[in-house]
């Protein structure tokens, strides 16, 4: 641990102006509620799906320790970093470490680079971990010198897209193999309508960062605007391109910007059919609606959720807003598992 | 309906100029053909899969009455489209509109922005009436300033893809739920040999608009040809790249552009392979040729198709050469349900 | 047979610099084993999945000779390939030429062109002798005036993806059908932990050429490092873009630089986390490790496959640094098919 700290202190150029962070993140036996009365049986961060947010600086110092609760072994990948001189803090079982077994603990201890959209998730079992039992949260790294653009932005958003098994709901350990057939499919945990809307106002620089955090692809389509993808996998893009849907494929992050100049009530949606449903039952899944502030709801006869209680750290954009660390997000808590 | 006849009066910076166009859909219990002896119950525009083209030019504005003569709600959006001030006719139910009742009518007016490969859909229980009942067209809005290779276009085509899960052929109102295996797989509502080739000529300039109407991927990969994606979701690429193969995600649109250097034949397909059987037969769904007027198809003994009869609208190309306005298309004509 | 050489001899520009290639490959029926004992019939070419390398130069006169050894008809494709004056040579069964019947020979002479990636394949009953049957290999054709970029490249690297259903393992002629459920995912042929590392040092240069040769889409992840996407689909990209992971849909091909900047041990693997099962055993399929030379693999006593007998041709990395020409692997072979 000493050898680690030490290649530590001489990989960071700035150590003066560096922050250092320590976070702590259970593993628990969860039950979360995808929507309705469907439950799951998933392995929690801190007792939450998706797990809380990590939000820091680049070149930032982290620590986090890591207890396992349930009774398998799991492991935390930070996707997309970079680890210099870090290799065995990358979360691989098997391969960068020993899994972390029931009742042990684990600290990971690196640098966070680069900047941009990552995330964190279990690298053990994969197929069941991370495709069905919600073990990942997001990892947002600020640049130290933000493009223009990011300096514009007004309004964060992060959505973490993942598909369900229903079969396998309450069997922990099984699961995630070949024949499964997904039929509940979330944004942030949550099917439509137990989504959230997306309140902005005209004028808005809306920044959206999307994490393909699931086993399924998603085929984000926003109605009413073109947006510019000005990212991909946390890394800014030379040229920027407009579109009107994106295609995002497991472990891929886009994020998007869109500027607010349309006022209205618009449908943001998986374009893959089949993943807006809720079992069996259509309109569901990932579905959500960008509320203009400037539309009075009340005044919407047809609009079926005006009425719905409004959540507004659902997309993590309160937390984005507090001070650099890490925040949990009560929305998102579970129930432990009898 | 004044008001938004005044909005959209407003909206329009040169009256002038713009066009005006009425059209007129019906909803109806169509059964279509995919290839050889398969049928489909389709909720049909005007009694075709795919839909009537709509090709208007930028800041048009267009008005289209729709009456929905099938027995279950539904709804038409214009994806891709602005809506301006227009958001009530964005065609979504319970969001910016109650949707169509059997029996009822609605009229859709908005202006038509931006420009490019657009098209439209039902929004009611996408993941049947969208993934699985045939309920798009194209919407193709020409851009007031074309692009340099715009201007050099000699032949226009559109090529929607879509899936279908023959279990649920005969029984409208159900299907598109999880465990569903799709086992049909069209191009303009077609399973190949019953797609039509694209006839093309040394020194033409081609364009495929590629539009996701259904619910799974297509990669597509055209034979003998370098293309260059020119843009996406019509939205034009200020860096067109050269490619022989493209992923397509639901609801996603590419536009290319081909330069004709090349005489022969050469196949043009779905590169995922299960999606070129018809049932368990190999050898079709989503694959067709481009025949070169240069090679004489009667001398190519070993050419499968060369007596088949030509039908030059298969790809809108003969309806994209009318003047603006709704073409119907005679070839994707079913009849009505029973 | 005359005509095609005369076509052929006015087609190269530079007869003089040309190189000619003359090729033999058979098709035949192969067992080859996936995984543990997971074996499976396949289609083979010289008895090897994937096939042999064809390494040649832009504008290189190629000749194969092919004869075929199995009971069912086939072709090869040569996909990429402009096939300029040959379009009768590109492959595809009725429609440039009648499928090579069990017995019989072809021979398809063409021009290396364009430069990249590209890979040959059948193009008879795809749905089965592609994406489950193994007809598939890479053709890799340097360009005369490589880029920049390309001439720093120390080490060279190939992974053709694909996917396997078990239940038609031993039923040749069948299967690829909708229902179909793939169990096995594979990296040139073998799933984890029968792939191979990739060993590589701190200043290599290193490209990676993946190849969609299945039929299904594959997100593939690379630890711990930024790569630059430099090549799509064998094309050179006018801007290259940076990702950490990449969604590869079948036929597709990208060519991505890595700078071996950070030692350690990375995994590289497909995110699509059930393509990472053997059958419904977790941690297999499409997994591998990136090995600095730098890292003593003995003293990690976590790295599972520490001792693991390396075979250095499995990218085909020693295959791409003999003369161009063709070149069989041993690693790749099968059994022949009782």
């Amino acid at each position: 641990m000493l050898a680690t700290m030490v290649t530590l202190l001489l990989l960071w150029p700035n150590p003066a102006k560096a922050d250092t962070h320590q976070f702590s993140l259970s593993i628990e036996d969860t039950i979360v509620t995808l929507v309705d009365k469907q439950t799951f049986h998933t392995f929690s961060f801190n007792g939450q799906t998706p797990g809380p947010l990590i939000h820091v600086v680049e070149g930032d110092e982290i620590e986090v320790e890591v207890e396992n609760n349930t009774t398998l072994p799991h492991t935390i990948h930070w996707h997309g970093l970079y680890q210099r001189g870090t290799w065995k803090n990358d979360g691989v079982p098997d391969t960068t470490q020993a899994a972390i077994a029931p009742g042990e603990t684990f600290t990971y201890r690196f640098v966070a680079a680069p900047s941009g959209t990552m995330w964190y998730h279990c690298h053990v079992n994969v197929n069941e971990h991370v495709a069905m039992r919600g073990m990942w949260g997001p990892l947002i790294i600020d640049p130290k010198e933000p493009l223009p653009v990011e300096k514009e932005v007004t309004k964060d958003y992060i959505m973490m897209f993942s598909s369900w098994v229903s079969n396998w709901a309450s069997k922990p350990g099984q699961g995630g193999i070949p024949g499964d057939e997904p039929d509940y499919f979330t944004v942030n945990g949550k099917s439509f309508p137990d989504t959230q809307p997306l309140r902005i106002t005209k004028g808005d620089v809306v920044r959206i960062r999307l994490i393909g955090a699931g086993d399924e692809l998603h085929s984000i389509h926003i109605h009413g605007h073109t947006f510019d993808v000005i990212a991909k996998d946390g890394r800014p893009l030379v040229n920027p391109y407009p579109a009107d849907t994106i295609l995002l494929g497991p472990g891929e992050r886009y994020d998007l910007i869109l500027r607010a100049d349309n006022p209205g009530l618009w449908m943001v949606h998986d374009h893959i059919d089949r993943h807006t449903v809720n079992g069996k039952s259509p309109m569901g899944g990932i579905m959500t609606v960008i509320e203009y502030t400037e539309i009075p709801l009340a005044e919407q006869s047809f609009y079926k959720w005006k009425d719905k209680k409004f959540a507004p750290d659902f997309f993590y954009e309160e937390s984005l807003k507090k001070p650099h660390g890490m925040h949990e997000n009560e929305g998102f808590q579970g129930i432990p598992a009898p």
